[in-house]
C-alpha cells in the first residue's frame, strides 16, 4: 500500500434500555456484573453515537474527542483498556497470522465520537459510545469476530455497552469466569422478530444531581440486605420468563416483568445506606398514569398495553406496541404539556397535526383522571418516540468525523 | 349501689412511631403481623387521644363518637371486636368471680373519643385511638390486667395500637400462635431509661391520596419478592440489635437501624405490584438533609446525631437526642420556611425568640448546602417537637367527654 493510504473506519451504534436491570459488579475493574440483564436496542435512526477511528504512524498519542472536545485517555482507564484490547485483537487475529497485514496495532489512533442526542436529554451515552468505539475499531482493524466477542471489550468500557453490540432484544449473560471471558452479550431475538415494539422516552427535569450509577451500585452491593435475594432468587427466573415472552411476542408478560424489575431495581437502590433515589415526583406521576392506563386495558380484556422502566435517573422509558403508542403520547401530553415544536414526530404518528402536540391531548374513556395532578410545562421537557432497532452499522467514508489532518472536523 | 351510680372512665393514650416497621399481616382478621416491630411512644402531653367510656343499663346500643361525630360500630368490625373482647374480659375476670360485681358486661356502652391533633397533620390516629379506647374500658370495667393483655385486644382494632399501651420503647412480638394469644406488646425500656430521646415531626404537604396501609401491606405480601427475605432474614436481627442499642443508650446504632428499616419498608412498598410510594420530593429532600447532617457529625467523631423514619405517608419523624434537636430544627427551617406562628415551641427550645422561627434558620458549619434545594413556604406545613412519653393515663371524672345525658359534651 502506498504511504497515502488512510486507515480509518466510521461506525454508529445504538442506545439500549434494559428491562431486566444491571445493578452491581462482582469485579469493578473487569466490569463483571452480579446478575444477568436484558435490554431492547433502540433505533439508531433516532438515537445514536457515531465514531470514526483512524490509525496512522504519524500520530504521537492515542487521542479521543467526544462531541468535538478532547477527552483524556487515562492510562489504565476504561478508554485505554478498550483501545488496547482492540489493538491486541488486531495483532493476534490479523497481524500474527498474515505477515503482509499492515501493523496497525503499533500505530496510535485518533478517535472522534459524536452523540446525536444532547447530554441534557439525560440519556446515558456511555453504552452507545463505547459500542460505537469498539465497532469502529473492529472495522478499522478488519476483525472478523462476532458481536459477542466485541461485547467482551465494550463491557470493559461501560457494562451496559456490551448490549449495544446487537440489535433487537439482547441478554448480557453474567458468566462465571473470574477473568470475564463468558460475561458477554447474546442476541435473544433480532428486531425483525418483533418490529412493532416501540418506545416513548419521557425526558424528566431534575433539580438535583443524582448519584452516579458506578458509585451507587457498589454502595448497594455493600449495604443492601435485599440485593442478594434479588440476584440469587429473582433475576434468574425473570431472565427466563422475559426471554420466553419476547420469543412468543407476549407483550402482557413482557410488560409485567419489565415494570416489576424497574421497581425492584429502585427498591434495592432505596435499601442502600444512605438511600439512593433516582425517581422524583414526576417519575412517580408517570407510573401512576401507566398503572391506570393498564388497569383500563386489563379491564377491557386486553392485558397490559404499556410498560414503564427507569434507569439511574428520573426519565421514563415506556415500551408499548406500535398500535398503542399514539394513545400513550396523548395521555402523557394531557398531564405534561409540551413546549410547542419540542415533540419530534419522527415516526409520523400524527402527520401534519403534530406541530402543536398539546392540541392532541386526550385521556382514554373511563380513565380515572385523579391518579395524578396536571403538571407545569417543562416538567416533562421532551418526548422521543422511537422503536426497536438494529445493531452497530458501518458507515461510509463520507461520514467520517475526522478531517484530513487527523483532527475532528468540527475543530478542523 | 344506688341507681344513680355512673359507671364511667376516661383515659388518654399516646401516639407511637415505629423504628422497626410493621408491614404485612399473616392473619387479616386477628391482625397478626408477619414480623415483629418496635416503636417509641411519644409524649401525650403533646399528642394524644382521649376517650371516655360509660356503661349504662338505659343505653340501647353501643355507640361511639370520634371528635364529636358518630362513627358506626359495624357488626364484626374492628370497633365491635374490641368492645366485645373487653366485655368478655369484664365478665370472665370480674363478674364470674364476684357475684356482687355489677353486670357491666351486659350494659351497652357510649364512647366519646377526641384526638388533640388535626387529621390534617397526617398522623395516624388509629394507634392512639384504639389504645385509649381499650384503656378507658379497662378502667370502666376495673380490670387488673397487664398492658400486654390489653395490647392483645387493641391489636385487633389497629395493629400498631398494641404498642401504644406502653410508654417508652415498645416491642410488638409477632408471636406464633394462630389464635394470636402471643402477638402482643412488651416494654423494652420505660421513658425514664432514656428521657432525652426527642422527636421532631415534619408535616409534609401531599397533593395525592396515598394507598391505605391496610390494603397496601397486603398487596406487598402478595406480590413482593423481597418482602419474604426482609421478614425472615433482616427484621429478626434488627429487633435484637436495636433493643440492645436502646438498653445501652447507643444513639448511633439506634439511628443507623432506624433509617435502614424505614428505607427497607419503603423499598418493599416500591417492590409491590403496582408499586406503592409514600415519600415524595419533600420527603426525599429531608432525607438528604439528615444524611448530610450525619455525614458532618460522623466526620466530627460524634456518630449519627439524627434518624429519620417515614410511615405510610410523606411525613418525616426525626429522632434525635435533646441536645441536638435545636440545631436540627434550625436546619429544617433553613430549607423549609414556616408560616410564622405555626411552630409550637412546646418544649421551650427557643424561649421568646420563637415567635418567628424563620429568623432562627441556620445550617451547621461545613454543611454542603447543595444537597437539597430551598422549598416554598408550606412544603413542610408544620413542625412538632416532642419526646418519648409514658403509656395510657387514667384521667379524672372532670375530664369526661360525655355529658350527663350520655352524649358527647360537644353535642350536649
Amino acid at each position: 500500500m502506498s504511504s497515502s493510504t488512510v486507515y480509518e473506519a466510521t461506525a454508529s451504534a445504538p442506545v439500549n434500555i434494559a428491562v431486566i436491570k444491571y445493578w452491581g459488579k462482582r469485579d469493578t475493574k473487569l466490569i463483571l456484573p452480579i446478575n444477568s440483564s436484558l435490554s431492547v436496542t433502540l433505533d439508531q435512526d433516532h438515537l445514536r453515537s457515531t465514531t470514526t477511528s483512524r490509525a496512522d504512524p504519524s500520530f504521537e498519542h492515542d487521542q479521543l474527542w467526544l462531541n468535538g472536545k478532547e477527552d483524556e485517555i487515562k492510562a489504565g482507564g476504561r478508554l485505554a483498556t478498550c483501545i488496547s484490547e482492540m489493538k491486541r485483537l488486531r495483532k493476534e487475529l490479523v497481524e500474527d497470522k498474515d505477515p503482509n497485514a499492515p501493523k496497525l496495532s503499533s500505530y496510535k489512533v485518533h478517535i472522534a465520537s459524536y452523540n446525536n442526542f444532547p447530554t441534557a436529554a439525560g440519556l446515558a451515552s456511555s453504552a452507545s459510545g463505547f459500542a460505537a468505539l469498539v465497532a469502529s475499531l473492529a472495522h478499522l482493524y478488519q476483525l472478523t469476530v462476532s458481536p459477542s466477542v466485541l461485547s467482551l471489550i465494550a463491557r470493559q468500557g461501560s457494562g451496559s455497552a456490551c448490549r449495544s453490540l446487537f440489535g433487537g432484544f439482547v441478554a448480557w449473560q453474567m458468566g462465571s469466569d473470574p477473568a470475564g471471558t463468558d460475561s458477554l452479550a447474546v442476541e435473544v431475538a433480532p428486531r425483525e422478530h418483533w418490529p412493532d415494539m416501540h418506545a416513548l422516552i419521557c425526558v424528566v427535569s431534575d433539580d438535583k444531581k443524582g448519584t452516579s450509577s458506578t458509585s451507587g451500585m457498589q454502595r448497594t452491593v455493600e449495604t443492601s440486605a435485599l440485593l442478594q435475594h434479588r440476584i440469587k432468587h429473582v433475576v434468574p427466573e425473570r431472565m427466563q420468563l422475559i426471554s420466553k415472552a419476547i420469543l412468543e411476542k407476549d407483550f402482557d408478560t413482557f410488560a409485567r416483568i419489565t415494570m416489576a424489575d424497574s421497581n425492584q431495581f429502585h427498591a434495592v437502590a432505596l435499601d442502600t445506606e444512605p438511600p439512593i433515589f433516582y425517581m422524583n415526583d414526576v417519575s412517580r406521576a408517570i407510573i401512576a398514569l401507566i398503572v391506570e392506563f393498564n388497569r383500563l386495558s386489563i379491564a377491557n380484556g386486553q392485558g397490559h398495553k404499556a410498560a414503564y422502566t427507569y434507569d439511574a435517573g428520573p426519565n421514563a422509558v415506556i415500551y408499548a406496541l406500535e398500535k398503542d403508542i399514539k394513545q400513550i403520547v396523548q395521555l402523557i401530553v394531557s398531564y405534561f404539556p409540551q413546549r410547542p415544536s419540542e415533540f419530534k414526530d419522527v415516526l409520523g404518528l400524527f402527520g401534519t397535526a403534530s406541530s402543536d402536540i398539546n392540541t392532541l391531548a386526550k385521556v382514554p374513556e373511563g380513565f380515572n383522571e385523579a391518579v395524578a395532578k396536571r403538571f407545569e410545562v417543562g416538567s416533562v421537557k421532551g418526548l422521543i418516540h422511537t422503536r426497536v432497532g438494529d445493531g452497530p452499522r458501518k458507515l461510509s467514508d463520507s461520514e467520517s468525523l475526522l478531517a484530513a489532518n487527523g483532527l475532528p472536523k468540527t475543530l478542523a
